[in-house]
């Protein structure tokens, strides 16, 4: 067993994701994760600004997307240029958990890596990092794969759940577990069994492991994405890195490394994480992390009058709502939307209609 | 009794309305009849045009307010110029017909004048202009007040009826009665009795007479307006018209004809009229008249989905409605409106919370 000082820990923030589901706030080139959704801040800038006291800038690394590189460097210029990596094109979580470890093995061998969303509201950070700092003790003691596993408070349809097996220690009395099962999205009924439980666990997509644990995972449980990062490493000694990224990437196996890796390993530890989480997935989601005033969260320029539980934003127009129930009403400068709450995870459809129609300059 | 050729038929067309309850289309300088609700034109456009065949536009007049004469004139630019009169401030109606009548007397005194508003929807122009005619040789063949009635096809609370008493000839086949009774707006039960009736019209505020006889009855009821208007179209003669206009209209009263003038008289002539009429007095009522979609009325830049019985409209950003129903959405560069359809003529509501808030900019 490795002690929990072996190796340095580094940080990867991913912050790939191209979200429509807050469209029209949210756009191809200004994915969810840079929207000004918290205080005025991205949610971005405060995920970095969250782990600075665990992780330092210079050891945190980001993951993004060719589109949105850019902006992304302008909103944490705290982070080196060389810690920002860009994927020409995405392709789902184990190619950027691959890159990011295959690159740092190099030249950290004994890292520790938590791999953090840049797009999940955190409530209490300070807990969030001492969560996050046992799941890197964990990984570098245990040497095995960490996932945090965040107590349920509805039977939400829309996660995968962990089922948590016994407890197995405490680390800064944080109680770690064996993990004997994931699962996929369930039905409602299934939801409502795994609350009533007890031993199931939200997967947020938050991990710890060291970047040795994390290579012999995708060397045994993802050999063509190992194979095709050798070669993609290899090629950036001779023609460069961005030469060698933007030629190999896009040929990356396209596999989420929850499905990939994590369902596979036979060893996984749950840390069971309390720290008041949302991934906020939609304008529903939004609403439920923002204050509350009479008509229901507003943000922007917005007036309402006579109004209740409804969710209104606006970053351009004066939006004024009277006697709106329930409604999510978003305005930008070129796009409105409206929409009841109880559809407001279908803003997709509206989306791929506006593609159909050729309207991508709205995208 | 005069013949119906003895005096030229004028036309005078209000055009001071400032409605607001087309906010946020509708603005201080571009109320609802500049607004290109009808197939991109104007109502006031569609309102000269109507007239047009019946009297041509050296004929016609228009009265106006400051705030959107440019906007007039440039709307309509066949009538003269001298023929828009433009208030400094609206005084309602029965000085502006006061002053119409006033000065089309010193030139035309044996003129008989039709008053039409510029903000109403006719569906059967043919029919407008035969019962309008009806109107004007009535008046000039009687030398009384004549008003058009609706035929209701509802229990209208919004509007003032006419009672009509029995016909007493019909001119050109349309049916002349003695109106024997004006009446304020009815509750809704008041208003079903009167639809029942039978023998009440919904009062439309079209209006033609003789100018003589309006000229009497404003000197015999509203005596202060006729004393105002006398010293007005004095002061003309000397110091200009402009001049006289911007010192002496302010003080003239403020009344309707209707209240201050045809609820008193004692003759006022009665034209049973059916040409498919509406004022048009909400987003409801452009509801009414606008062809109808599978979203219900959509005008401008709209995408709507799985939405029904709306009333959506854009003149600048994309609009787009997912789910929704029985809603009012309007959408410009610099204001948004949502509002349930049920609510929607207390768009005032609104507006007037703008104004306490010092947002005039957008009024």
């Amino acid at each position: 067993m490795r002690s929990s000082t072996s190796g340095t820990l580094f940080a990867v923030v991913m912050a790939g994701g191209a979200g429509t589901r807050f469209w029209p706030l949210s756009r191809r080139r200004r994915p969810k994760q840079l929207l000004p959704l918290l205080e005025g801040r991205s949610l971005l800038a405060a995920t970095v600004d969250r782990l600075a006291p665990l992780v330092p800038s210079e050891r945190t690394w980001i993951v993004t997307v060719a589109d949105v590189a850019e902006a992304v460097r302008a909103e944490v210029p705290q982070i080196p240029a060389d810690n920002v990596l860009v994927e020409p094109v995405g392709r789902d979580t184990a190619a950027c958990v691959g890159w990011a470890v295959w690159r740092l093995a190099r030249s950290n061998p004994d890292a520790t890596m938590v791999m953090v969303p840049a797009d999940h509201v955190i409530h209490d950070s300070r807990e969030f990092r001492k969560v996050l700092g046992a799941a890197a003790t964990c990984a570098a003691r245990r040497g095995g794969l960490v996932t945090l596993g965040i107590k349920p408070t509805r039977p939400e349809t829309g996660f995968g759940y962990l089922q948590f097996g016994t407890e197995v220690e405490r680390v800064e009395g944080i109680p770690i577990h064996r993990v004997s099962r994931f699962v996929e999205k369930p039905d409602r009924a299934t939801a409502e069994s795994y609350l009533a439980a007890g031993s199931f666990r939200w997967n947020a997509g938050i991990f710890a492991w060291t970047v040795a644990a994390m290579e012999s995972a995708i060397r045994e449980h993802l050999p063509e994405l190992a194979t095709r990062l050798d070669a993609m490493l290899s090629a950036a000694t001779t023609v460069g890195e961005h030469e060698a990224i933007r030629v190999h990437y896009p040929g990356l196996p396209r596999i989420s490394v929850d499905f990939g890796v994590m369902e596979k390993a036979s060893t996984v530890w749950g840390v069971a994480a309390e720290f008041g989480w949302s991934d906020i997935g939609s304008w529903l989601g939004l609403a439920e992390v923002l204050p509350k005033g009479e008509a229901g969260v507003g943000v922007g320029n917005v007036l309402a009058l006579d109004s209740s539980d409804c969710v209104l934003v606006s970053e351009g127009p004066l939006l004024t709502v009277l006697g709106a129930r329930d409604l999510v009403v978003v305005a930008t400068s070129d796009a409105v939307l409206v929409v009841p709450k109880e559809r407001a995870q279908q803003v997709k459809a509206l989306v791929d209609r506006l593609h159909e129609l050729g309207r991508d300059e709205l995208l």
